[in-house]
């Protein structure tokens, strides 16, 4: 008999919200059919839920074209306002998608919560108290002269396990992590390979291996985790299976 | 001979950067001008400045219209989200207009900084530490199941005191504090009465009166401190006089 989640931190991909390689697009149908499911769970029992995002074709991009115009991959701190302001825009319609759907959404800006890879979530447990539902996004933070970019699967496991919530969820643009054959892999354990994919377009994060690696780090701090396709979240957080299960 | 502020901290009013009495209306010539100023004084010299600005016809509106549609003053934390999102579209356009401008603007989401009415300005002090320009604004904040109003002069008082800088500024909707007459009262010491204004439309955090008040906090924490018009702000900020100056 599955369990339900009864908390849950839940990563929008950069790739299911945005068209990732084209700059600057929103996919506005899988954003308001993901806020239309976490709205659902969210309402079937005062469920405490913490959403993050990715960068996508906001973040990914104008990190790649400061690199291009600046010929440096390492960025100064005075790029980072620059891809605030892309995130900025992106993070606004995430926000306004949820809203929109019902949810009592309240967004934190990332260079206010880290410091360089640090970061406090203090807020967003407070938001969580007051029955809210805090959102936090991958984003560029200044640090020590430079900037580093403080991934949204961070956030997601690291909020989520301060947090105690029971399932962390990482949607992505395809049904789960697929094998060389393009099957969902049902389960990846800690000994198992994490597939090469071809690498989506303007990731400055690492790709499908970092998201694994986060992932595997919310299964040892005792989370039950997926990385899933849209078509797979409300299941996974009524205690179905879909996707890739992630265990320990 | 006039010193100039070697660094600051400008408040832009509400009534300045927004039609204080027409719903979610963005004043655009006035937000550009401001941000102009602000960045020919930041370029003079590499000065450390924090920019922060009130709710205008954003955030009061809003706080007013739940008012009504609630039946109640005091509004629960479930109504911070709506007012954070109206907030959220002001601030971005006022970022924009600042990085427009020049000038790299960093936002800071204000339930993120502060946990009821106490705040913590470390990341804004980092911004300023990384060279960038730090931008802060007046929101609600969810509050032990209710939510309270933290005003922009708050943050411009406290977080500039925090950082040191030489100089506070309000900018207002008029050239200063305006005596009965309508003349700019030049100086406002400790005993001076502050002049009972009309009352601007949708105000929720106390109008010229609570201003006065921080901005005496301000003087007492040793800043050079002015309440102006946007025509005075670039003299003020090189040292020179225009509005009303707050003494202690």
């Amino acid at each position: 008999m599955p369990r339900p989640c009864g908390s849950a931190a839940v990563k929008l991909g950069g790739s299911l919200v945005t068209v990732k390689d084209r700059p600057y697009t929103v996919r506005g149908e899988a954003l308001a059919g993901a806020s239309r499911i976490l709205a659902a769970y969210w309402r079937s029992g005062g469920r405490r839920l913490i959403v993050v995002h990715g960068g996508g074709s906001f973040g990914h991009y104008e990190v790649d074209t400061l690199r291009g115009e600046l010929g440096a991959r390492d960025l100064p701190a005075a790029a980072a306002p620059r891809i605030q302001g892309a995130m900025l825009r992106l993070a606004a319609r995430v926000v306004e998608a949820l809203r929109g759907a019902g949810l009592p959404a309240s967004l934190h800006t990332t260079h206010t919560i880290c410091e360089c890879r640090e970061c406090r979530y203090t807020p967003l447990l407070r938001d969580l108290g007051e029955g809210l539902v805090p959102v936090a996004y991958g984003d560029a933070v200044p640090c020590r002269g430079g900037l580093v970019i403080v991934s949204g699967d961070q956030l997601v496991v690291e909020a989520g396990l301060e947090a105690g919530v029971d399932c962390i969820v990482f949607t992505i643009d395809a049904p789960g992590v697929l094998d060389g054959e393009g099957r969902v892999i049902g389960e990846l354990g800690p000994g198992d390979p994490v597939p090469r994919l071809g690498g989506a377009a303007h990731d400055v994060t690492g790709g499908l291996e970092a998201k694994v690696e986060w992932a595997r780090r919310a299964a040892a701090g005792g989370a039950r985790v997926y990385i899933t396709g849209l078509g797979g979240l409300l299941k996974v957080l009524e205690g179905g299976r879909a996707g890739t299960r992630i265990v320990v």
